[in-house]
């Protein structure tokens, strides 16, 4: 199977090239001008951008949360991954309290393997450190690929570990050449605030918001950076959305420390207004909560600076009816929000077409970065030869609306519901195949394979 | 005329892959994987690292300074250059105060035009900013694609700008376009001190090192920043030395601005103990001096941190007999020292072999971030399709010493004498034009052209 | 001549005590419980707080500034302070380019001497510092007593210095035991600014303003901070007005250095919206100008975290017909305005009863600071055995409103016109002598002595 | 019973005075210059320095601690802080979790009261924050005086609070006018390097340093701060030793919040060099540990910028045979050194005598500030009419060694053996009374009263 795309205007995060791109198998063989080559098919691209596959790393597919789970399986979700220009996709799994990482991974193959319709990887999500899983963690970098180990500072008695965990498992996972990844806020302040809040009576999504405030994120983002720093383990603070939380970042930096961090959509987008209505703020209650307009002002500048390397979506769907188990309680509400299908388009649309970050750091954020933080660059994130045929096709002056009536998401709602883009998906390659093209789909759950992820070394 | 590079391992700031090259006239038609094409030449780069030429934004050839001038012709200096791997440098043009830019402009292309082996640009320095000079920048821009403004903030009476100036031209420089740039230090200070030593007798090149503390360039560095960041135009500091200098340009962006900077090979690797000596200490008497360890460190994390995003040379080197001039007078020594030939060795050697540094990230400091800063990207700075055909094929394993016996730039000593290096330059394209191979030149003066440059917008 | 002060709560930065205080000629003789001792004169302090006399380190009288003379004599402002509870001020003497210190002392000795009311010393204002100046240091500090050495970072061409003579001059006041102090905004840009809107017919009170943005503060304390820290001089920076500032001062405090700082009552409690009006603007054109709320908040928390030393007024009036020099043009308002009367009134009912700072706090800095800052301590700032009887009997309890119709000093408008305030000066002692009561001034001019002061040692 | 000084120099924060001191009873009568006043007793200060009576608001007298108890018991430690200059002393009680505050305070009460040679007071270190102890907050502030409580982040499962409680607690104590103080360390960090080190055999007391790295601390500090800063509570961190825990303090600034800071005489006179031998440095095991002389010099010039205001001890002795619980694991080594006697005449000497701090500042930081801070000023904490008449004769000219051979502390060895000092208690008095004359203690247990303190409002 070949397939041949002529005349696009390719762009990675180090190239702004028109050339055509020849694709055998599951991967790029040539690049070049005016290619004189049979292929068993020829894509037009003329006047198009060529991006790499989006990556997406951090997603909630299936994920069993709050006593439901988030309403996306690794069908749907990935499916619809595909429909917004995501070919690949980084799930967490989360480990037991009591139980080996191995039980974990095994449950949540159970229901990713075969079902998947886009490529995906898995973060693994320790929650209990002690010296049983501190033996797996090799097995889990050495045997499954899984090379990235997620820790929440947040949610005690379920998924928190404490510092000592932390640092356990920061030179654990330095040393079998992994990477540790947090959700980074003050799981205990947060804990009181939702009580004390609970206790007078103030139970709506805004109040969801007000036990969330900057400072639970900066402080967490600051402790986790020092530990960072005091063990040299590669480190990564997912969904960071606030002035404070990047300071820390910065300040990280002066101790000549680096500490990777990802922001996602919705923060460069939407501010915490939303939270002043009645129960409709349930849509967009997540954790962290959205923020204030000077932290959007922030993030575009930190992306920009190179402090924020990755732009991800923590996509956790739920439907209306599972937002309303929190009707009379905030602290009820399933956390997160439905955003995996539309990254990209408001990324371009937002930030491409609004003149605030340039094509190449588009496919930096949305793509290259990812792959070389975790391990999958240069198989993914780029088009290059030899790599995996992960293609974007995307029209740069289509305009259209975003809407849950025709989004692909197993969910209800839409979190941008009417909002207008410019800039649509036009047709994806996954591996050599065209998967979505003028918004079908042309192939079925199993297409999605697994990836394995290298070690983390010089990475970006 | 087309060339061929076969089973090389291509290294660009965004991929990692073992392709074949073909190459068309002075651009890259195709990369694949065992292309079958017919081409005028065919090199073998098996085992090889093929990187983009690189660019080396920061030099000074046949300047004329403290009433000598540099000791490398835009000949000798462009020539050891491509014996270095650099295909493309960016010279300053240095105003004389009371007279125009044009003017400046026409003196420095008699001594370039027909001469440069390599590829060359043109920074303008504008050393007198006034209602006239104001009217030239559109014209440097539109016209002479010259999109970069340097500024002095130091050399009262001969280069410096106050800031006064400064704040002005930013604005016009703005306004049409450009990039001010800037040798960021406090002159006053170090008039002060350099009059302070010599009245006291301390006459030796470790008074150049002590005139010049690290306060001078800290607060010069945050000055700047913050000018740029009132004013919004876009800004870069040439050789930022120490740690001071950096953690100036980290809190600018904690207001949300980026001030884009470039370290010195030199600082990366020597410190200022090599002034400890008596007069030898002259061969590393330039502006800023040599620094501390403490701010190699800071400098190898600034990199990988993305706050500096090019290691250039300030390449500007004299005589020893030139150097003499001060052996009474540290004050009369000309500043400088020579370094174009080695910096892209070094930087292998010191920074990727050692694992300091990526090769993504090597490839993105000694060349593509140079390119996509001063508007010469896509067509300079990588190896894409379209591109010109500016390549460096790097042998990583060969291991060589550094001499000024067998080195090609025109000075009689080397900085880095003796220096044991893995990584050597093997063969080197430029235009799709083997200019230099296993160590011999193979092309003329002449062969060198004048790049014009594209405005600044969203760089990086 | 002796007076007894019986019953007050006596407030000094260290005490807080209901006692007696006996005053024997010009000084304290004995505080005690019901003391028993003759007295020429008894006054009851019932329920009256007793504080020692207020300083104030920043004023300007009778200066010849824009082509005219601020609007109060040493007679008349040095009055109005006494009105106001501020029994010392220090004025500024104002070197003119290419004359020396000691002419410039003459000058204003011949405006001042003979003419005070109350207590007065001298800041010499550095604005040539050469060969000859260097000289006068010396000389000013052992002979005249005068060991404050102010510096203008604006003003270029008439007051400013550029940074080699900043440096300069910090080296040879250190060796003198003095201290040098900083108007510290960054002159150029600010000159920049001016030209520019005025070149745009922007030329009302606002544009003063919006000529001096904040980062022109911020960026020149920095500057003056990192030359203090390098030369270890003491050092001050007067009429510190934003945070940009403020955090420049902390930041210093992180490389184990003090930089001492005033602000101004006006900074603390009016802010920048008073320019969006016409003309009338034109009362509060000062330099720096008024700032934001933001700023007003920084400040308060600088003055108890201790970084804020001082509450000064810069005092510098206008009459009404003289502002309007610049009706047509903001940059010929001659700069300034009126507060020597109302500062420690202000400070009181909007610091004190607002519950902003403590008692103690408000000796400290309305008086105690700047005796110990400048050389005056214990002979002034304190109500202690020994010290100078300088008190001021102060009614918390009154309630009053300021008004031009009423106040001291000689200028025809109030900046606080119709403001009411809680908390009122009754009486006040000079020197042991009561030179105010209830309203009413019992001295005549030459009632005020010049004070010279002491070398900086540790000082505060 | 009366007391007349004659002829000392006397020293509060703001004043410097040659005056007579006349006492009736326990407090200060009259203040003046050649008082003729009857008294039984009289006493020459001709030389002397007259200051008020140090304040450690640090030490743990017999304190169960590691299943032993601090060697001082309330009798020998406040005897041996008289020796050393000091009248007052707040101790800490330490709630047993899971029982009240009341049950601790009762305890406490039983070792102390009858016991005391000086005054004392109690802070009341909460360890279990729930539903009952918070309704004790009230009572112990209106009803035992006691308006302090302090934290513990470190000691898990004995005496650490987490983040919820933290929260929970400020917001409590803040409504009731008093005041949170931490230990602020991360404990979880702290015991995971001990469990290393000790499961790698490394047990003698370098370990105990290298197992509390300076990160620990400035982690804390800063979460500390920022806990404080969202609930508005006052707060005060005891016991900082380090750059990074100061520069928290600093940056909690920049949000215009103050957090007041103490740090002890041994922080500011030795370092972790101490470690570096074998057992020996046991004398030394306390926490925080010692740390560089870097942080030495933040630390004095932390004093001077005001960001520190209280120099105290940690006073917790332990005999040689109680540190030699430790000999095979430093985790057994009671932590704590004997200061309490020593801490005055060490800051004199080294702080006032080498010129690191003004007279006026050593009064500030030994005794003043503590007082103001914890709501004992303006009874104790200077010398003033009405208060009580706490004074130490100090002779600033005598020299002496330190050594256990002499010492009054119930421990057999001295942690500065040998040090030769300049300036030595003479003479001190406690609420009128002569309690040491001479290295004579003149008074026996019983002495001592307990300190009911007020709360806490705008306090410094």
């Amino acid at each position: 199977m070949s397939v041949l795309i002529k005349n696009g205007r390719i762009i990675t995060a180090s190239a702004d090239t028109l050339a055509d791109i020849f694709i055998e198998g599951e991967t790029i063989k040539t690049i070049g001008k005016n290619l004189h080559v049979a292929a068993d098919e020829v894509i037009d691209a003329e006047g198009m951008l060529v991006f790499p596959g989006g990556i997406d790393p951090h997603v909630h597919l299936e994920m069993p949360f709050m006593g439901t789970f988030s309403s996306d399986t690794y069908e749907t979700g990935t499916r619809a991954a595909l429909y917004g220009g995501t070919t690949t996709v980084i799930d967490f799994i989360l480990q037991t309290q009591g139980r080996s990482l191995k039980d974990a991974l095994t449950e949540w193959q159970s229901r990713a393997t075969g079902n998947a319709v886009g490529d995906y990887s898995f973060h693994m999500a320790v929650t209990d450190f002690n010296e049983d899983t501190k033996k797996e963690i090799k097995q889990m970098v050495e045997e499954e690929g899984i090379t990235s180990f997620k820790t929440f500072m947040a949610y005690k008695g379920a998924l928190m570990v404490d510092d000592r965990q932390m640092v356990g498992l920061m030179q654990e996972v330095k040393k079998q050449g992994g990477m540790v990844t947090a959700h980074a806020t003050n799981g205990d302040m947060i804990d009181y605030l939702v009580a004390k809040h609970k206790s007078e009576g103030k139970l709506s999504p805004l109040y969801h918001y007000l036990s969330q405030p900057e400072v639970t994120e900066a402080e967490a983002s600051g402790r986790f950076a020092h530990m960072a720093a005091y063990t040299g383990c590669p480190a990564y603070i997912v969904h960071l959305t606030c002035e404070g939380a990047l300071n820390a970042v910065r300040d990280a930096g002066k101790h000549n420390y680096q500490v990777f961090a990802e922001t996602c959509i919705q923060y460069l987008l939407l501010d915490a207004s939303l939270y002043e209505q009645d129960f409709e703020g349930a849509k967009w209650v997540m954790s962290p909560p959205l923020r204030e307009l000077k932290d959007q002002r922030a993030l575009w500048a930190g992306i920009n600076q190179g402090l924020l390397q990755v732009v991800a979506t923590d996509h956790c769907p739920f439907m209306w009816e599972q937002k309303k188990m929190g009707e009379k309680d905030f602290s009820k509400i399933p956390n997160g929000h439905p955003a995996i299908e539309n990254r990209i388009e408001l990324l371009y649309s937002e930030g491409v077409a609004k003149g605030k970050i340039s094509l190449n750091k588009f496919v930096e954020v949305s793509s290259t970065n990812a792959a070389k933080i975790f391990g999958m660059f240069p198989r993914k994130g780029t088009i290059a030869v030899g790599s995996d045929a992960d293609i974007l096709i995307f029209d740069p002056n289509a305009k259209h609306t975003l809407s849950a009536k025709h989004h692909h998401m197993n969910v209800d709602y839409s979190a941008y519901e009417g909002w207008e883009l410019t800039g649509k998906v036009k047709t994806v390659l996954l591996r050599g195949k065209v998967v979505i093209d003028n918004n079908h789909c042309l192939v079925e759950k199993g297409n999605g394979t697994f990836i394995k992820r290298n070690k983390v070394s010089n990475i970006i």
